[in-house]
């Protein structure tokens, strides 16, 4: 499926103010991408399709993460986390991308991971900082964002989880390796 | 050993200050014993021996885990978090503490970890609030701890985390599935 046609089929799944977010994260995933040196057409792949399975029922991102089979320990966590793995799953089966980078970057893109890629990094601050993103603290990451690819996630997992603490909900395991591997490199560096 | 051997061999292992603070813990330790249903004897033998590796030098810690063998992965995380492993090993080696719980209240008292008991619990809350502890929201956790024990350690783990993030710490995984599992339980309750 050409480009054109999978902002089509994504932009019809979503309501308007989430693909004015996901116009946001593209813009700052390119500008991200060209700026530390990873590949703009890769993070504008990843960022069209991080939210593409944002809006679908509960059930339906049961039964593909189920039949995914791989990160079924997700299920026991926020409901929020699930549709970065879903659409994974969709931007495989439903759009064919292959390219493994750009599956993992949607796949994510709430949680991070442990050793994040480049193009994970990218996709992952770009939806957090793009423009129509408005909370305490965001206009520091930007600014982080401008020097230090690493400072800006470090500091914008700092505000997730401070977010969580807050909300009394439960913090995601990888997300805390996430920031932990950035801090060691951050340390070695 | 007989409690008064293990108090004087504990008291000459660590400068007075620190005594101090082991006397505040073995106070709040078993009056939180009482207050929540644990058994006050175990959880004024588990505060003596606490805190008995603190000031061991680094090479001995390091020597007795690697024996122990159970925690390695403690020993890529912050040094802080090793002399309770190794404080685990001294009570059962050189004071001859065979009571399971009592071990994994000292070996757990400074990370907590997943699925904690009632005496890790009680000995880790009261390591943070004994009467010595000064710190920007000790006192409310000191009143949650008059009516939900659960409730304060969330509150404990909370603060801790924080200071981690504000001091460009890693965080400690066990640290993390501790808390969620206080959150899920509060949630089931």
């Amino acid at each position: 499926m050409n480009r054109d046609a999978i902002i089509t089929s994504v932009q019809e799944q979503m309501p308007e103010r989430r693909w004015i977010h996901t116009l946001g994260v593209m813009k700052t995933a390119v500008e991200l991408a060209d700026r530390f040196g990873a590949d703009p057409a890769k993070a504008d792949l990843a960022a069209i399709l991080h939210d593409v399975a944002k809006y679908w029922p509960v059930d339906r991102m049961l039964r593909v993460i189920r039949e995914e089979g791989l990160f079924l320990e997700v299920l026991e966590h926020d409901k929020e986390l699930w549709h970065a793995h879903a659409g994974a799953y969709a931007a495989q089966r439903d759009y064919g991308v292959t390219d493994p980078e750009v599956l993992d970057a949607i796949r994510y893109h709430t949680s991070g991971r442990a050793a994040m890629t480049l193009l994970e990094r990218i996709v992952w601050l770009a939806d957090l900082i793009e423009p129509g993103r408005d909370f305490p603290g965001v206009d520091r990451i930007r600014e982080l964002a401008g020097q230090s690819l690493e400072k800006a996630l470090i500091a914008g997992f700092d505000t997730t989880i401070v977010f969580l603490l807050e909300k009394r909900k439960r913090i995601y395991p990888l997300t805390v390796l996430a920031r932990n591997d950035l801090i060691l490199e951050e340390a070695e560096r």
